[in-house]
């Protein structure tokens, strides 16, 4: 069968778009590599998606799936690794099928780079987290680390300063490569100090991250830190990959993120793409299923032939 | 006291921003002229708010509300009649009271303008609507009127014909003001038909619609349609208003609607605007939260004097 709408990616971006599609009674297919929610699933609690008190990820990406389910969106696991976008009928491959459709909304999102310490995976959620606008408010009051020293590193890490009694950014430098401006402020910053030639080797604790040990990369020397509380932050800003392969030299990228305009179209006709994988100012769900919402109604648009919604 | 951040308008933009500016620990004002969730308050059931089951607009737009204050917003009731925008601090002005702030966002909606018919309030949610993307499918099978003759009824009433049985465009001239290539592709379709140089009088019903009264302007005649199945749609698309009086000259307006770029910021520093009120290609409760949330990170970052977000 030849879908009307084909999803790759079945995080908030992926969901809302089929569910935008479905209601206007186009078939829709969601290709998810693992399990619905994409990152929002792995989010310990979400407190930030309007009209959604405060509770696990799990259970909001649980929610949309089924809302979707309920609409009739289809399924399918898999990770597109071959795209042919070009024409009226699009292919997208995994490796086990492929699959067609007349539009496709690329909603694969991004993945933090992690940092590589031991016991990082068993703390994310429970100390240990990838997003500061996501998380940042849990850690009030309490000692909270950063990992990084890019300009994304050093905004988060200003950013927790408003939350957080003392921020310590660790880098493995000697210097930031931050801009300029931002160091200043930085350093101005009372409530955030630096470790410099430094890495993460080992988060440790019990049920919450309590503890750090670091290697100072110049001496040599392993140093621990213990939280004063019982719970600690550490908020790993080292980069984030854009899942955009097989998609370079077919679909117009910026530093991996897909360029779209602001009815999410991308340089090639009937492609579209939705939340964290685009180029846009904030990534959080709420900008995630707007996108969503915004690319389904112009997948429809351009199976009518309409063009834009404006 | 100068607030950081003074929202004008507590519909879902507003309240979005109002929990984004709090979660980046700003004080933040909601200025609502009559209940919190504007137009979403005011939707009889939403099911196309990803994470959200169906439920009332009312409880949708309420829980957003409550959300907002459990982050320490703060509400005040009032319309908004006079600006002060111009300048580091900012003046809102209702009748009773003078706000200010240190940044402003504007997230107060738009209105649809009413066709006057008898009964037309009593039914608004129960047969009677003005957002086809929001309350069409809930028409499976039954049949549906729509008043207007413009772009969007046209395109709205060609987006009923997914769900409904049957579409009957009911308009006061004697041709379409809608673009030609809109009106072929209406002309085209069978499910949907057209009533002439007439208006809908009255909206007729028990607990729901089941008929309506229209008058032929040119003839005089007045004639009575009546649900087949116990119930009908009437959808009503005569035009929207923006809520931007006081705004002339001193914000950039395309029709009325505020011109912002991606960021939500206006012409004026220190100025966003947010959901319906704003130019931008999809009008939805899920867009809106989404404005909501990216103008008051942008707001903060104006505080900070750190510029854009991205």
């Amino acid at each position: 069968m030849i879908y009307d709408v084909a999803i790759v990616g079945g995080g908030p971006a992926g969901l809302s778009a089929a569910l935008y599609a479905r209601r206007a009674a186009r078939t829709a297919l969601v290709i998810e590599k693992s399990r619905a929610g994409g990152q929002l699933g792995a989010t310990a609690a979400i407190e930030n998606y309007p009209g959604v008190m405060r509770e696990s990820g799990e259970a909001l990406a649980g929610r949309m799936a089924e809302q979707c389910a309920g609409f009739g969106a289809d399924f399918a696991e898999g990770c597109v690794t071959e795209y042919a976008l070009r024409g009226d009928v699009k292919a997208l491959r995994t490796a086990e099928a492929e699959f067609l459709a007349k539009t496709v909304i690329i909603a694969s999102g991004r993945r933090p780079l992690p940092l590589g310490a031991r016991g990082e995976a068993e703390f994310v959620g429970r100390g240990i987290s990838y997003c500061a606008t996501c998380d940042g408010p849990m850690f009030s009051g309490l000692d909270v680390y950063v990992a990084g020293g890019g300009d994304s590193a050093v905004e988060e890490a200003m950013y927790l300063t408003k939350f957080a009694r003392k921020v310590t950014l660790v880098h493995r430098r000697d210097s930031l490569r931050a801009a300029r401006t931002l160091q200043e402020r930085a350093f101005a910053n009372e409530k955030l100090s630096f470790v410099w030639d430094s890495v993460i080797r080992e988060a440790c604790g019990g049920d919450v991250l309590d503890g750090l040990v670091i290697e100072n990369l110049k001496t040599g020397a392993i140093s621990e830190v213990r939280a004063d509380d019982g719970m600690m932050g550490l908020f790993i800003f080292i980069g984030l990959l854009p899942n955009t392969e097989g998609l370079d030299g077919l679909v117009e990228l910026d530093k991996g993120h897909i360029v779209t305009d602001e009815e999410m179209r991308t340089n090639l006709a009937g492609v579209f793409a939705a939340g964290d994988v685009r180029r846009k100012p904030l990534r959080q769900v709420v900008t995630a299923v707007a996108d969503g919402a915004i690319a389904a109604m112009q997948a429809d648009r351009h199976i009518c032939g309409l063009g834009d919604v404006t």
